[in-house]
């Protein structure tokens, strides 16, 4: 993860960013949410160093977004499950699956596809306007300054 | 940005980190969507070195995220606007805003707010079934194998 570089900035996407914003951390995200628990599982899935995995896994756990069980004594391992925290950053890869699927599309297609579990049907991240209940394109959004606007 | 490290896994989210995945660049591509074109504007508001915006700038200009404009002749200088695809970029701030505002709120409030240019009501970025067409609860997505599952 990188260095905390603006901790003091007013902003949701760059407190989000904190929290997640390295590559390694949402893809351990990404796993967690698609089944994977264990350190071996990770470690294989995503080719990535044991030493950076262990520090992700521990500050992901830290901020809350995946929590520990033990599933072994002597000696004691545990294993890591997505928190309410963590599911809910469903959506933010959900929207870049979609931005990654229509700009630069996986070679030999999607690995892995999000479907609600209700009835089969293909889920993806679209903006939606509170008051009119409608789906909203992107160029129809427009950014205003909001409560915690600098004057 | 950092270093390529998995240009070769098949997956949309690690190719989308490819391209926005370092946190400077993501701010960056929040401050172009909200309006701001010119060097001296991401420079004043992002607090950022000015080898890292230019970057930053050049990277997502390459990838096709925003567009140059030049907009003073003699010396030529360039502004920077977002293209289609920097403006398909919207869900995924969008995700971002809503989970940082809930698990990480600005102490000062949302300093910005998106609305739906039509009606003036708030933009979120919400997990919609393509088949039922209802919004889905991130506990009722399933990551399923897809065509390009590795076998």
């Amino acid at each position: 993860m990188l260095p905390r570089t603006y901790p003091e900035i007013n902003c949701s996407i760059a407190r989000t960013l904190e929290v997640v914003g390295d590559r390694w951390t949402l893809l351990v995200v990404r796993n967690a949410l698609a089944g994977e628990t264990r350190f071996e599982q990770f470690q294989e899935s995503l080719g990535i160093a044991s030493n950076v995995l262990s520090d992700r896994l521990g500050r992901l756990t830290e901020a809350g977004v995946l929590c520990q069980r033990p599933y072994h004594d002597k000696p004691v391992r545990f294993e890591y499950l997505p928190t309410r925290k963590g599911r809910d950053l469903w959506p933010v890869l959900a929207a870049m699956i979609a931005w990654g699927d229509r700009y630069h599309p996986p070679p030999h297609g999607a690995p892995r596809l999000l479907v609600h579990e209700q009835c089969g049907g293909q889920v993806a991240a679209e903006l939606v306007c509170a008051t009119c209940a409608t789906a909203v394109s992107p160029d129809a959004v427009v950014s205003v300054d909001g409560p915690g606007a600098i004057a």
